[in-house]
């Protein structure tokens, strides 16, 4: 249930809400709104539920309570109508802009990552990805060079000034990742694994989560949340293809999620057609596909040479592909990114208010 | 295998290898492209395959022999590499343009239909749609007018001089329904209904067949495949979601398929966001975004009053939001039409040519 | 809704229950239970079921009336507690018994099938099966040899004494299949084709029902629905595999279905392994586990030489491999057909009762 | 590739093999089978794998050199054609008899676990399960009681013999696990968590690994390769439902992919119907199919009063329907056992000895 409090309430009656929650053994989170402030109540609220709410709307300040059905509490529009724009470096997310986050696959030289990393951010990137520690379906495939990628991706990012993303495979790397790199990645394949989302509630660097190729739209939301509820509200959620029965693409982009998410949760949404197809040449028309239902970045896999890359050499865009590509993309996200309506009027209502519990 | 003949063959050649190859227990089939005839040649050719293609290769006026690895033959750019166009009334489907197909899910009455169409066709419509006979899950649920229906279409026709669509359920109404209306829809659980493919494929007017939820795009082809080898060349493809494991969305709808379809035949390629999704609210965000990677067309279900439909209540836009996603489609289309590239260079290299077998 | 009658109601009172339903313009169907009737209402009730409900609970010889929320009527364990037991020839289906049909994929010659037919009868299939008009992905693959494959089936009826069973694609072909063979099949392809279920529902004959390879549980519940509303209450189910994203295998044999179907509706229940592998080695497992799961017969292809066969080469056991399966198979069903519970107790209560509502 | 030494081949020319295979920079892993040894190389080779066949099959006591196609290798029947057998405490895993893992889904308290632990024990399991480290979908539900689990599984595991097998979640639980429990799980949702795989890989201790719901056969294959690549061998693969369309069960078992398995791998599987279906009345018939398919063990959760279970309380089986599971599980395992023939020859051929390049 979230309270919410009236515009006229005191610190003290907010701090009196937080202590008469956490008596109860449940968790508060506050989010500062534009106007008021909202606390979400979360834990096992069990059979006592009506009873807290009525306890609840009877403190001072509160102006009514609003029960929420759905699992995800944090990341959900209900408890944060506003959108979650995040800030890094240059680069905003999430503010009505198109990120482009570009770079290899895998950060195979610093050659390579340095030549790259200037060509993007020349055609128009604003945050260079690149991967470190690389999840490999077979172990006997390279699995990155660590370390080493994480020093050349700091000094591409100091070259070129855009901020880094790549991908943090366990607890353990958390720290050091965020040492050398800006935007810490989650892998489809790690979506569900806790413990990391865990240590990526713990750190102060915004975090991707890329959605598992099994995974629903709610247990996309229900991973973010672990990371949210953490303590680390800068999460961008990823759409990079579900897994189904069609062999042509190597997944299918759900390009639906988009309006979905963006309907469901305040958080913004990136879309990578590079793994989602597997495909080269599809690449660019997917790449639009999502600018236009509306996605806040896209996320593609660009590399000087890719027929003698070391992984991913389908799908990864050359040079002149790249500049292509961004040619396109970028027009048509201004040309559609007033057609979309606001997400708090375009879909059903949401829970706001709806059974809320007025406290006079 | 394709024959290819010499742009200097004459009539009495090619009727001379047509002759060959009925003679060898297979059927031909010739495609007149902009510069010379390319002939089909098509059945179960078995371990004689190379043999016949030598032997075809040393005919009059054949220049080359080309073999094809893929099931689907007529519908592939192979064969055919310049788009299909279909021309119905005013409407032209496949030449670059964008056709929007708009009516009601059911027709539901005389009045409820032309009221609808007059709408469409005043923001833009090139096609009104119309359910007559349809297809229920339940045997308990409203199965359309039937005939009453076709003859309320005929006449919205007549009025706005939009040509009609409409399913056609079994091989026994395929002359009925076209009677009177313009395009035969074939609906996504009837997609290997093959007795009806092959009616369809015997009836002077297009027919737009439906991807099926659990089908590949190569069925797809294959089904298409169907109604071209039995006689009609005029087949729109339409991509309406898939079935996976996702349930906030009725099914997955799958816009890669748009680009991979206009790699791999010239078919024209339209896409169906209402089914896709199943709700009203999703239908603009993905029709811009079905634009966007290059679609022939839109199909929409609009109502005038969507909550009082006998069918699919969730999901058909009321006029004001259809008049809404006209605003918004068109410019969207204009925008990205020149931005894909030409699906015979963008892909992967068409097998023409490719291992042919040169007469000389 | 379904309307429990006394056990002491007359013939009158049944009568004049069934006027009233189709007074109100819904259908009446009965079923003459063990010791009672019960009448499933059927149709679009709408807003006024609790008055409809009330005035049928006042009419004379009417013990309770039962709302029903499922979406199947006639096919559920609700309206039908005991099992539907289909009797053709000698064949019972549906008794505790198992069933084995068995047979080719297609009938190819005379020979071939009454070869395979002979030996089948000897090792204990007690249903003949093969394929007259075969529906084929491609239009240029063996189409399957029509009435003259019906013929031979009917033959070989005579000669074995097994009754046959063959695949229906079209309403028109309902008549003339039905004059030659026993049973007939709805491929999975045509699971949703309405108009060929409800020529099927038409007809004296048992009809099997194969899942489409995309439908859920309850939509080959709904296809069944619609066989027995059109009158022909001797339905008998098939899970064949539905697809997924898994590729060793050709689909995935969903075993689940097997009990959960028994638990829902009252049909019998055939594992088909042959077409949900594609892979003649696992036909032999999935068979045993077919059996184990406590289905009600089992269909596999056979085939004098599986190398030579016109279609599915790759999954037709061989007469070898055929009698090691029946080995295996029928002592295994033997050994567990006691060890399922009964269905009307071993899942979640049936709705039977719940909300009933007392005539007094 | 695999270089099968000769029988007579001495420790020196072994030694010689696996250095000049290190030198290589490959890594060597060598199998003592029956007769002889066989060591597989790996790594990526990429063009020079012509050459390296031939410099291998001339150094002295080498037979054959054979190439594997399949990503994996160690963990293929090829490499290992003899069952890999699981011996712990008393339990032996993969020797033809059946395995029951039996216990609660989480450990909720000493008590709780004690009970169920010497009621399964009673009624024939060989292992005891329980849950110390829960992966949740949500941040908010009940996470397992952790370390004092564990000492509550060491407990149990003194007092009945039965080894213990227990989740863990990352990296860093994987010493604390190891030396509280006999053998360590790897969840579905972690089956690509690569840095949990390596570190498993390195622990002496057995580890069961589950297919991810949206994982291939092939990938799970994969991923046991990483642990047996890591340096222990003693890996149990678990099929547990993958995700499809379907919704009345919560994944759908794929039981097919048993026989599949015991072709492709030398690993022992095991069956869990409880997650796949989710449903408590499916888990009987569902782990008799499991065991009629040829399934090494059935992994069941018990708890000894379900509804209050603290998670998965609508599949847990109380301890009277564990007993009723055991009357009839072992008798049909001991009744199939010996009609599923050898791995080695149902299948089609492995590639051992295909495309072998023989010394001489």
């Amino acid at each position: 249930m979230f309270v919410v409090m009236a515009r006229t309430a005191t610190e003290a009656e907010i701090l009196g809400v937080k202590s008469h929650i956490l008596a109860e053994g449940m968790t508060p989170y506050d989010h500062v709104g534009a106007d008021r402030i909202v606390i979400a109540v979360v834990g096992e609220v069990g059979p006592r539920r009506q009873e807290l709410m009525s306890r609840l709307a009877g403190l001072p300040g509160v102006e009514t309570i609003t029960p929420i059905s759905r699992p995800f509490k944090l990341t959900s529009r209900e408890f944060h109508t506003e959108d979650t724009i995040v800030r890094v470096l240059d680069a905003v997310i999430g503010d009505g802009g198109l990120t482009v986050m570009a770079g290899p696959c895998s950060v195979e030289s610093r050659d390579q990552l340095l030549e790259t990393a200037a060509f993007v951010k020349g055609h128009g990137a604003t945050v260079l990805r690149g991967g470190a520690f690389k999840p490999r379906t077979s172990p006997y495939s390279f699995q990155g060079l660590g370390v080493e990628a994480l020093r050349h991706l700091a000094e591409a990012s100091q070259l070129t000034g855009l901020p880094t993303i790549t991908e943090v495979m366990e607890p353990n790397q958390v720290d050091i990742v965020a040492e050398y790199t800006d935007i810490l990645q989650i892998g489809a394949r790690n979506m569900q694994n806790y413990s990391l989302l865990n240590a990526a509630g713990r750190v102060a660097r915004p975090v991707m989560l890329k959605r598992g190729f099994g995974a629903t739209i709610e247990e996309l939301l229900m991973a973010a949340e672990y990371i949210v509820a953490a303590g680390n509200p800068n999460v961008i959620l990823c759409e990079r293809g579900i897994r189904t029965f069609e062999t042509y693409t190597r997944n299918t982009l759900d390009l639906a999620a988009v309006p979905l998410l963006h309907h469901l949760t305040h958080l913004p949404v990136v879309v990578d057609p590079s793994h989602a197809t597997g495909k080269r040449w599809l690449v660019k028309p997917l790449a639009i596909g999502g600018a236009a239902v509306g996605a806040d970045g896209i996320m593609v896999e660009v590399h000087p040479r890719p027929d003698e890359a070391l992984s991913d050499a389908e799908q990864q865009l050359d040079h002149a592909q790249f500049a292509d590509l961004m040619t396109a993309l970028l027009p048509v996200h201004e040309h559609v990114r007033s057609l979309h309506g606001d997400p708090l009027v375009t879909g059903p209502a949401l829970g706001i208010g709806a059974g809320a519990l007025s406290k006079h």
